[in-house]
């Protein structure tokens, strides 16, 4: 539990549908809310814009796939700060009827769990859909296979016949969207930024990091659409933007790049 | 045309079916070649690793979703060069049986051309597939939908229902895979490495570039297998190994690095 939640019940939308893994990370950093499942990762975004939801919990990155790619765009594309983190072990199992011809997954699911699949189900058609609980939900409906959560396979009432089937250790990191943001319990601090394409520029933006002692966490680029290998810059980094050292090393940044915006300082729950 | 082929008919793996983006990149840097469709990127590599093609052509980087993760990671646990890239306009096509109620794409071009589906075929199932091109063939199998190329549409004896369903100006780059480089030609130099997780010290590998006047064109991070929130870092620069300030950087990199390796100095193409 992160936020404040006297009297009100707490709003929060998540990436649907129901017993995502998405939606496990909402009732873990929002219990007793009510939730609200979106359709995509950018409705999430939408409902909390529009004020139809408090919070918004999305994935953000995953250890063996990367970063999610539609939410480093919308984190670019609005103006909410991401409010707290969480980062949860994966775990995948194989689901659904034996010897079904195809089977569903959401597509970092279906890469993370691709070496065991060629041995578990050979020869079986791989279909990507949205998420791993609509997998679920359409192994269900026709009777095919999925790589989904325990809980998704037990909400449709599919056996379950192949425990972690992840390739190896997997984690993910959700992240909560809200109007505003924790500084004063932020253990970390996320920005996003931009570098003229000359030499050095890069490398003159991370020095005030450096010369401050401020640990980068990750650094992801991530094209800008309409302007074809330029590139922002999403920069994860220990502490709080309240911390002197941080402030002063992100005021120093800020003065070398061509934008920089704060997306927030927040705490870091470990889950599952 | 970027080999010697006095005599030989060269060998080219691609991501396929046929009629595959990769199939004209393939086309386009190695033409009059002889060209094998490959069912998956690893394929490709694979396909080069053991003999049975000369050369492997698979995509690494779109201007709207970043970079192919699935070349990243078999650059880095394969020993192969990169030879030549070609940068590429992709103009993607709707095409298919009007009304249909479902839509064939590959995951990148579902996205690319997100808002334009959104207004053209409203309400419409979108599945992801492997290729644009096995869109297509879906799309001509099931009398359904796709966003495929112009020649992967015609090719299956699709109608094309409306032209460049892109929703921004959208380059692919190519790389062509093989034993060896071509550093003499090289304007671009691609490496692999790694930084110890502490503060500074992406900062201090990238001081020898900004020092030596190396221009990076890319930066990405990669998530290590097997060691979640560890990276690996993908780097492409202006020049040749074999210009001396390129070289320079380069060993003086390697020493503030984990490791560091060479992926090639290569020329690059512009087309179609």
């Amino acid at each position: 539990m992160v936020g404040p939640r006297w009297g009100a019940i707490v709003r929060v939308a998540f990436l649907g549908p129901e017993h995502s893994f998405t939606h496990m990370a909402a009732e873990r950093l929002f219990p007793g809310a009510e939730y609200i499942a979106c359709r995509s990762i950018t409705e999430v975004f939408r409902a909390v814009e529009g004020y139809e939801a408090d919070y918004g919990v999305v994935p953000v990155e995953n250890s063996l796939e990367g970063p999610v790619g539609e939410t480093l765009d919308n984190l670019a594309s609005t103006m909410l700060h991401v409010y707290a983190a969480l980062e949860a072990r994966i775990s995948l199992v194989l689901a659904g009827r034996r010897g079904a011809p195809r089977l569903y997954g959401h597509p970092h699911a279906l890469r993370e769990a691709a070496r065991s699949l060629d041995r578990l189900a050979p020869g079986v058609e791989r279909v990507a859909v949205s998420s791993t609980s609509e997998a679920a939900r359409r192994a269900a409906e026709e009777g095919a296979l999925c790589v989904c959560s325990h809980r998704a396979a037990a909400a449709h009432g599919l056996e379950v016949l192949a425990e972690s089937v992840e390739d190896g250790p997997n984690y993910t990191r959700f992240i909560a969207l809200a109007w505003r943001d924790q500084p004063e319990r932020g253990e970390r601090t996320s920005i996003i930024t931009a570098v003229p394409d000359e030499p050095g520029s890069l490398y003159r933006l991370l020095e005030p990091f450096a010369s401050h002692g401020v640990n980068l966490k990750m650094i992801y680029s991530r094209p800008i659409h309409g302007k074809p290998w330029h590139y922002n810059f999403y920069i994860d980094m220990e502490g709080s933007r309240l911390d002197e050292r941080v402030a002063e090393a992100l005021e120093e940044a800020r003065e070398r790049s061509l934008f920089l915006r704060v997306l927030g300082s927040y705490p870091v729950l470990r889950g599952p």
